[in-house]
This record gives structure tokens, sequence and C-alpha cells, in this order.
């Protein structure tokens, strides 16, 4: 056990933050993109897509889905009771004996599409349906064992690739390329596929930090931002690393120098009870007093989990919320200059009783390659 | 021109397929996984991520973006008004410049969280908040030149990969062996990065229609499913073969003769002006008068584009719309047995003006490899 958290307690632990009377926890699946992540926190299974199923949460723990037929083999490996149906009537009938019996039922307002709700509201007009999304990412901030397991096992494999990323660039490469080989070789160590679509932009292009890749070619003085993750059972790892090819200007040398030692102030900085918005100011306002005040323009970090993007909190400027022991942060600091170029370094570190534990750890000084 | 329709009359054909009478409609992307695709439909952006963006359209085509300093150089690449925000006041003022005059906004409530609508509609209590999901969707099935285009490149890449595949299988490979050198050569031929998590079961894995892969090694007599996309600036494709390790059995080549007669019923049955629910329905019975009567288990296909699943319509039980000319759509018929093993056979038409094309060509016939 790890702070007393298991997976049999997630669903105990949904019931336990919530401020709310609730009868029963229901999470309903749109069609892909508009899937609701807490059906695979909750039953811990790592296949399967789960349109339009359902999950119905009760406070003793208990588990019930609503799956099609499509997805009932995978659906068993789960600890729960499995309904399937076979048409939409089928379903109606399932879920309309699962919770009509119930005054009040919580929904993951942010994970739930607003016409899923007007037709669960349509559909029971005599239940109170109430927001349970801030009970939700309370429960999937703070990691289980098991969660800090996979993640690990994330990094380990990000980690691993990112130090080959050397010998694999050539002059001439071009972005898409270094892309494959990228995914690739996470995908050989161990991946079930990426966590995001990779981003390895070379030269100007890496002053956009969402670019992903394009027919752009490596040339010698470039900088070369790899930005990817590895994604295992459903946990992602996220890290950066930017590198120059060939020699560094004193230029790129000084943006890469800024950047680490913000991101060093970042690691210290960080213990439990501090607000997250005080952290995204101190790596925030170093950058500032520097020549490229106004040049880190994103949040200093993001929680990381089952999403990339693990909840809404993060690392920056209008987020009051408390770290506490294991939450799973990003800590990216960047300095962006469209039409030159940018540097990111990101790793992902573990909150601990005091301090922090950094997850990823490829060589973070300036690699001339 | 094509039909009429380009990307500059994205935005009007939208209008025009809403029955409301509405003074704009808003596009609000939450956090990642639920970003709505419609946003990259109508600016035609193919890179970014766009948390947290907004898109407002005008009836008259115009349209105004509203994101964070993050995306900005991205965001212009859009023939879009542009605004960014460093933080929620700045967010929140422009949107409120933008859209308070108005009386009615469309939005689309599929695509839209619960939470971020009940937002919306606090801050913007005046204004009426009108469903435009069906229009974003009928607009949306239609594909227009530059969509079929893309979608043909997407098709390109995993037919030319598909083909590759028997001489990658070798005796004791792994699933996700497999699934890494697949994701791999669709992007060495230009791939963004696959369209979905790579589907390559062996043997009795073959029989749950979601499953990806993985440590399960490969073995004479086994079947090989391989279901996969590729994702070409934004646009996808989706093709499945499933072959035979070995020599084939009686049993497996029964199996495949007829899901190979299923998906000819289905392409020859195709046309416009027919019922999605007709196709599927002359698709499953002809399944259902053999020996593996009920082991056909989910709809004859999806529409495709954009995204994977583009849109809640299916060729399936449920489903009363009428097919036209410029939908693409997956065919897929399948026969699952649990414990024993599955055959799906996938590929993608375009709905002509008479009958369908083919867009992917990958041989068909039972592979003994």
């Amino acid at each position: 056990m790890f702070g007393g958290v298991s997976l049999d307690n997630r669903v105990q632990n949904i019931f336990i933050n919530t401020k709310e009377q609730i009868g029963c926890i229901l999470i309903k699946n749109s069609d892909e993109p508009f899937i609701d992540n807490n059906f695979f926190y909750v039953t811990g299974l790592n296949k399967g897509l789960f349109e339009g199923s359902v999950a119905i949460l009760y406070p003793d723990g208990h588990i019930k889905l609503i799956v099609s037929e499509l997805e009932f083999e995978i659906a068993k490996k789960a600890k729960a009771e499995i309904k399937f149906y076979k048409n939409k009537k089928e379903y109606k009938e399932i879920l309309n004996s699962s919770i009509s019996s119930f005054k009040t039922v919580g929904l993951n307002f942010k994970g739930i599409s607003h016409k899923d709700f007007y037709k669960l509201k349509d559909e029971f007009q005599k239940i109170n349906f109430l927001d349970v999304s801030e009970s939700f990412q309370k429960s999937r901030l703070i990691k289980d064992e098991l969660e800090i397991k996979l993640i690990k096992e994330a990094c380990r494999i990000s980690d691993k690739v990112m130090k080959k990323i050397p010998e694999i660039l050539k002059i001439g490469m071009k972005e898409y390329e270094l892309a494959a080989e990228i995914d690739y070789l996470m995908q050989k160590n161990g991946a079930d596929r990426t966590a995001f679509e990779t981003i390895s932009s070379f030269g100007k292009n890496s002053s956009e930090p969402h670019y992903s890749h394009g027919n752009n070619k490596l040339k010698k003085g470039d900088f070369v931002l790899c930005d990817f993750g590895a994604c295992f059972k459903k946990y992602n790892s996220d890290i950066t690393r930017t590198f120059v090819f060939g020699k560094a200007s004193s230029k790129q040398k000084e943006m890469h120098k800024i950047v680490l030692e913000a991101q060093k102030i970042g690691f210290e900085t960080i213990k439990p009870g501090l607000k997250a918005c005080d952290v995204h100011k101190k790596v925030g306002s170093f950058i500032d007093n520097t020549n490229y005040k106004g040049r880190f323009i994103h949040s200093t970090g993001h929680p990381l989990g089952l999403s990339v993007h693990d909840g809404e909190a993060r690392l920056g400027t209008d987020c009051e919320f408390e770290l506490k022991e294991n939450m799973v942060f990003t800590i990216e600091p960047g300095i962006y200059l469209p039409g030159y170029g940018g540097i990111r370094i990101e790793d992902d570190i573990l909150i601990k009783k005091e301090g922090i534990e950094v997850l990823t750890e490829s060589p973070r000084g300036l690699l001339e390659i």
C-alpha cells in the first residue's frame, strides 16, 4: 500500500472527495475523441475504445459497466459487473434500470458533452445531476502506487529514446523522419503508442511550442527540439530536450543556460504545501529578468498521468491550488523567439514528502552534435 | 471546384445547414482530448493543439480565432482574424467583446463539454445558445475536394504499408513489434501520425475487435489481424486485413470467404439515396445466414475524415440517414469467435454519383504467409 490508495478504492476516494450527497456517479463516453479517461481510471482497463460506454460507480466501490457487444471481451478484464447491449433500445433499458431509482447522480461535467448531458436530463427528469468534476480532478491529481509505477515505466521508455537521438541526427534529415525514428524506438522499447504527436522541430520551427514536424531539413547550426512521450498501459510520459546541430552560437548557449537554470529553480522550489502559481512566478520572473523578457509564453508545467494534460491544473499564472505529495507534473520552461528558434527543457517530477523526485534523467546540458 | 465546395465556404455551408436564425457560431475547445475537430475543419489548420481556443464563425464566412500566445504562430497560418490572450482576464474580455451583442449564438452541443456550456450560459445570460451539432455533422459528412484529396493520400500510405506486412511477419514476433513496424512505415511514408492505436492481434486475440496489441508471439496457424490507418494533415484512413500465418484451416478459409463476400455485398449495395441501415441489414443478414449467425457484432462501417469515427452516423442498425455523393465510409464486416479468433476486412470508400470508388486497394483474398 502506498498512502493508503490502491485500484480497489479509487472509486471510494472519488466519493470521499465529493461534497454533495449522491447515490451514484455516472461516467458517459461519447464518440472519439470525447472519451472520459475516468472510465479507464476507475476500471484499470488499459485497452479498448469504449465509445458510448457507461460506468456507474457506487459508494461502496462497486462498478457497473454498460458496454456494446463489440467491447464485451475487453470489458470482462475489469473488476466490475458487466452489462452488454446490442442496440439503443437495450442500452436504454439497462441504463434506466440502473439509475432511475436514484434522486441524485454525480456526473463529470468536464468529461461529458453538453449533448449527452442534455439527453440524460431529458430522459431522467426526476434525477438531480450534480457536478463531480472537481472530485475526479482532485482524486486523479494524487497518483497511487500503481499509477506511479506505470508513469515511471513510460518515463523510462522516453528517456531511453531521448538518449539515442544524438546518434540518429544526420545532416539533411527531415523533421518527420526524426519523428518516425523516435516513435519507432519508443514502441520497440515497450510503449503502446506515443503519448501525443511527437514534436521534432528544426531551426526556427522550434519557436512554435506546439509545432509537430514537417519536411524541413536539418542543417548546421539548427536548434533540434524534441518533445515526445511514451504511453504505457494508458499512462504517459512527456520529455523535451533541445540540441544544437553543430557548434552553438553564443546566443544559443545563452538561451540554453537560462532555460536550464529556470528549470533548476523550478525543481528546487517545488514542495508540498506551495501554491502552483508561486512555482510559475519564480520560474517566469527568472526568465523575465534576462534579455528574454516575455519570451516564456506558457505555463511552467502540467499534471501528467492517464492524460498528457492530466486535468486543468497548471503550474501557471491563475492556478491557486496547493501542491501535494504524489502529484506528478512536467517542469518545462522555454524561451521562444519567432523567426529565430526556441529552447525548451522538460522533465517529469513526482512530489515527495519533502521536495521532488525527477522521473526523467536524460542529460540536460547543452549537447552540440 | 468540386460540387461547389471549397475551404472558403465551409463556414457558409454550416450556416446554410442550420435551420435556426443565429448571429454567429462559437466553437470552444476544452483540454485534450476534448478538442472539437470542427476547429480544424473551419480553419484548415493541420498543426497545433489549441486547448482552450475559440473559433467564432460569421454567416459571411469570416472566422475570428481566440488563441493563447502559445499557439499564435501556428494560428497565423489560418485565413482568419486572430486575437491572442495571455491570461484568463484577457480571454474573457476578447470573448465578451466578440459575442455579447448577439441574441443567438450557435454551439456544437456534441463538441463542447457540459462544464464549458454551463460557464458560457452563466457568463452570457442574455444569449440564447442553440445546438448546431446536426449542421456540423451534415456539413462534414459530405467531403469537399480538398478533404477527398487528403483522405486519398492517407489511404495511399496505409495501402503501401499493408502490402508490406507479409514480408515483415516472422515466427515468434510479438504483436507490439509488428505494430511498431507498421507505425514506422506509415510515418516514413508521409503519415503525420497513426490515425489510432494500431491493432495487430494474433490468434485468438483477433476475436476482440478493439484489442490493440500485446506481448503475444506469432505462431503457425494464427490469424494475423492488422487494423490501422494513417493520419495525413489531420485526415485519416482506416484499413484492415486478416492473414493466416501458415496454412489456413478449412474453418479459417470459410470464415474469410464469408467476410469477403459480405464486404462485396456492401460495395455493391451502396449508392446515393439508400438508407444507411439498409446497407447494414444486407451485409449483416448475409453473415447471419451462415454458420456464423450472431458473430458480426458491430456496424458495417463509419464515416471517415478529420476524425476516424467522423460523427455519430454509422452504417448500422439504428441509422436512418440517407447516403449521399461525396460521403466517405469504411466497409468492414467481420466474424468474431471468442477464444478462437476473428476476421475483419475493411476498406475505405467514396460514394459517387452512381455506386462507389474504393479508396484502398491492398489485396483482399486470403493470404497464407
